[in-house]
């Protein structure tokens, strides 16, 4: 009998509600499920749900695909450096626009409709983000000047931690202030590791589109289902890790090393991937520990 | 695939969840779900469920057949008329051990090992029940003596309030304390009804063996499934309403006026029936509402 | 002696610090006191000296020039009737971009750089403007399609209170959301009076590029000082209050009607004009009050 | 004249009442001050006195007698071994009904009535005692099975804590929960003895039927009025502590390593003798501290 | 027994406590009282005995022969018309110097003594007592100036509830503020009946140097022991109540008026009458109430 | 234009302000700056304005002058010893009665016209300063007896802190309270730097009859504008400091040590001095740091 079966679903979550309820979890999120509609919004329901049951939620979008969109729009060619985007005057303008003035926007109404109160944050929003300027080492060991590209030198969790107090679901665009005011903008999966680090986050959540760290990258089933940040080395080493999964890793060691309890790479294209690993004895993707 | 049945269990439940969090929901509790270890072990995991998601939850429960089979041990028979125990010292004596020592202390241990933070309570704890003896006219319009028998005249909520402000589920034993502090045993009907006007609740639900209100009493498919509080009397009259359920829906109304928004009849013998109820679109048993 | 001017200006600012602080002011800010650095920074420095001395300060912005001007860069033109903008789904996408993503992050920024605690919101964060698609009858009486504009039908102050209790200053840019979760564009001074009415705010202050309400147009020094909004119907009716005066002065009685005390039309062309008009005995500028 | 030394008496118990103002004290209560309708009273004033004039107070009680006589009423006979209760699974129900059931609720009753707010606890309540079985070595150096007896593992000092700050008055019975869920008995001086040094109590104090720790237990004026813990194996060997004192003194020691100030052993039989003890500078009994 | 008795002159006073514990009690302190260094130290006892247990208490002094025997030393002559002292400049200094600087503070210091935590206070501390000067008409109608003499037209209770709140005992002279910041002497039995009837007292107690309202004031046993204020003018009328009563009577009434539950005349000269009234079955004095 | 500047010097204020809001600033006062009415009305004015912007103030007064002028009106000679005043019985009396019941009311007053909450204290309330017969040694090495005059030995902040807290201004005469219960003399220097040591006090200012530390007493201009504590006994050697600037200076010294941040020794002569050395760059008198 179905009505019987959702039942037991729904209580087979209470020991895992238990067990988070009233600790913090950081949801970056970026990619396919970010592009979507319907991942979305099944994304949005999942946040409000965890809202709901007591957990303190904080995401973290990225921007990407739709930034370059808007600049060929304005007949703007996006330039990027060894996969990092050179950001000009009028780069960091449009990238700022497009991801405050419309991804997060679309993120806070798509939450508050399901239910949810959400309030959009950037990095220059309460001091949230104080960042500065990145140098860039080309892998030919040539310093390049990335323009208005950051990284977070102070994190000021004082608006997260006021939000989340009376109950309100922050949603953060990876943007940051430097010292004097203008904006930086700064790799999602890093501002990401620095405020889960920064507000004790017990868990941080990367929503990707993959399935995890795959043992072989051309067999979807050969998940690593654990891997202890001592471990990554060797698997960069020997090539496990490479690419794209590079500098995600690298965030979720930072995270570890400030604290937080675990680091989960999941596959953002799953419905509810987020229900599913947080509710579920499922168990997807990888998960990063210190021990 | 079982494992997206399941996340759309758990996410369909958010509305249900958002709509009860902060709300007040009382569940009297008796007959077989009671006596059924089975039955006893879900319900005591969906009480911790429903306050793990922010409903305050108040359980109140009976004892009749414990009470009766406990007397039978030291040789004493139960004495009832017209349904209503006659209470003698020694029957008050033992009563109150049943209801308080012993079936309050199962459902409290029960609730704390599914990791939820049980408290019981009688009536004569935080003075929660004030109460007076209860005179009966039998049928034929004699006034007899129960004995210890009582109805409530005050409700302290405060005990209530101040535990439930602080995360416990309070467990109540329907006893109430007699102004020369003796204990009175009342029904627990009664007593859910009472309390539950008094803190306010959103609902009062009572667990019991039967369906519901049933159309046709050998039709177990005839529930009605709602009803208003002025068409209990023609109910009654013309026999739909009868027996056991008479004083159920006398309960029902009392909470109804005192401001409860809705009172639900369901069948305790339907594992996690509350999570049903509660969580889900399923909608079983009968509602009594205002209008 | 220089100095002692100095002191005796701070002084001479006790009674009035005294008499706002713990009150809320709005300050509706647009046209050239938006557009240019200086006088934009000045602002943001009397706004951190209204925080810092604790008076409750809300910001509103406008945005008019600068949406217009990114809609060139994009090779579309901005289409009016009466003074209000043709809204279609491409040009209120480019608003919010520019209102949320770029206008307000400035103001932020600046905030912040002053010693501030600014947090930005959109009426989208935590459901602050819920509204409603406007419909616009022309002067010659017909109806017309003004496309994702609209006017406010719920305002939730929460977010408001929450973060001017926790002492940041929150810049609000005017937009709404629809039931279906799209944005709206609002006009700012009716985001202002509504805002100011929902939380009983002392005062609201409108930024302007005008001395005030003037007797004759050609005569700078003509300043009202004073009207009653009894008097307004009749200034219309005489063609002092005219043009774009018009829906400002109908925003202040809106305003008034909503128990803010009082209304004030300053000029934001001069420097600290906000500085001047609460805490010095200059009293630039038009107060409009109910008595 | 009278009514002056009662003022005088008033008066002096002053800085007594200052001294313990706000700190807590544990007073464990067994023998004929249970069994004496009289003396039950005026202890049950004293303890109401005591909370009125803010000391925070909680009361443990034991029930040895009354379990005895219950069985004996079913036709079980108690069994012993070295004084220690042989409880089989009817033994256990019945001790917990007995206890939690009966004594505890006519003590909540008396204080109530006396114008208290007692709420009575077990060891199952808010997870306050949890336990484990206890191994009995007997003399002969066996070990034998006492069946469901044991001893405290950990005390959850939440519920004692939150009652306390409302000022309720908990009452609790000498009972533990087993990892299972299962009541165990447990000696009432071992469980004051627990929670007088979890809750940091400033004194512990046992009342019993006898006059404290007598030099020459034949000469009832021979009390021995102050102990040091490093004195207690001394008294032991040369026989002056004997009998039942000695684990009501291992009690007191471990009260007094877990840092309660002061365990004292006075005799229950002189009605008010909490008074006398805590408000007069009588000073009764026996004192047990570290230095 | 000695030590039985005075256990249970605590015990009886335990109604009494319970029934006041959190109330507020003023207390107006004059004459013999005053001056007895035996009696002053017994009444400071007393009231630190009613802060300890919980009663909020407010005391208000006199000064009148201290300051007539001070201006002696100074070699100015104490003027008065009907008994009201004429007031100039260098008599209010003088009168200010005493009360707040003398008796004040040998009162607070005394309290301190005992355990207490009194904080002394003037009209003019805190806006306690905002006053204007008071006409005296004369018995032959001629109207008069009596100088700095007033008469309080608002008190601010602030400073009192917030000592109270952190439960400091607040020691009061009788001086109040004029608009132009000058001191002005009050009659302290009005001081003590606009403060009580201000922070709504549930008692006011005169110590004065009478048994009370005496039916014939040749026998001191004809004390009248409770009036209503409707009583007062034929009381007057027929010449009971006469001389220094009228106006103790006056404020007495006025007090009840402004929601006091009840006001006592008692006899300051008798040790520890405080307690007596408060904390024991002796009921001294006068008791004016409204029914 | 005049307007203009007004609005500078205000906004110059702001860092200012910003770096003490929060803190606590204590002002010790005396000399002229203490006699002059209108320079009085100025001081109680700047008060006024710093706990409006937020910064928690006390003030400690002195009292020599007028405490000898009223000993003069009474016929009796202040007698001195090393700038020391011998204190008997009467003296005591004055001196208590000048500086509670006159000069600090006088303070009291000025400020809470000016619009401020101040309440005046004196050593002897809420237990401020607890002090000890104060041992003098003479030059010639005899040692003296002062009779009633004395040194802090333990400052009870709580008053002062929940004063604070409440936004009131408390106004501390230099006295104390012996074991006896006693006034003792304290020198107002002393009393300033126990109480800013403290309550952990941002800065202690003192306001003089000199321009500050004078590296030629002759030459108004030579100030010294900073000292370090281990330059003092240095400067004292070589005679720059002398005189009455010798107590003056230790008791900056152990304020210092005590973690006061900054000692600012500045002209109480120049109008509104706080506000210039408070609020403005122009850094007036000496300041006394650490390092």
């Amino acid at each position: 009998m179905k009505i019987k079966k959702r039942c037991s679903a729904i209580i087979e979550a209470l020991p895992y509600i238990q067990t988070l309820a009233g600790k913090t979890v950081v949801i970056k999120y970026g990619g396919s499920a970010q592009l979507d509609n319907e991942l979305r919004k099944k994304l949005c329901s999942d946040l409000v749900m965890m809202q709901t049951v007591g957990i303190k939620t904080v995401l973290i979008h990225g921007g990407g695909p739709e930034i370059s969109s808007f600049m060929k729009r304005l007949g703007k060619t996006a330039e990027f450096i060894e996969g990092l985007r050179i950001t000009d005057e009028e780069t960091a303008e449009i990238t700022e626009m497009v991801l405050v003035g419309k991804i997060n926007k679309t993120l806070v109404s798509e939450i508050n409709l399901s239910g949810g109160r959400a309030v959009g944050l950037s990095g220059r929003d309460g001091n949230l983000v104080r960042a500065e300027r990145m140098k860039h080492i080309t892998q030919k060991g040539k310093e390049i000047d990335l323009g208005l590209v950051g990284e977070p030198n102070r994190i000021d969790t004082a608006i997260l931690k006021d939000l989340l107090e009376h109950k309100y679901l922050p949603v953060v665009a990876p943007t940051g202030m430097a010292a004097d005011g203008r904006m930086l903008n700064i790799n999602g999966d890093t501002v990401a590791a620095h405020i889960s680090g920064a507000i004790a986050a017990e868990k941080l959540i990367f929503l990707t589109d993959q399935k995890g760290v795959l043992r072989d990258v051309k067999e979807p089933d050969s998940i690593i289902s654990a891997i202890r940040i001592d471990e990554l080395e060797e698997l960069k080493r020997i090539g496990i890790i490479s690419g794209g999964m590079i500098p995600k890793l690298d965030a979720a060691r930072s995270a570890i090393e400030a604290d937080v309890s675990a680091v989960h790479i999941i596959d953002g294209r799953v419905p509810h991937s987020l229900i599913l690993e947080l509710f579920t004895s499922a168990g997807i993707g990888t998960m990063i520990t210190r021990h």
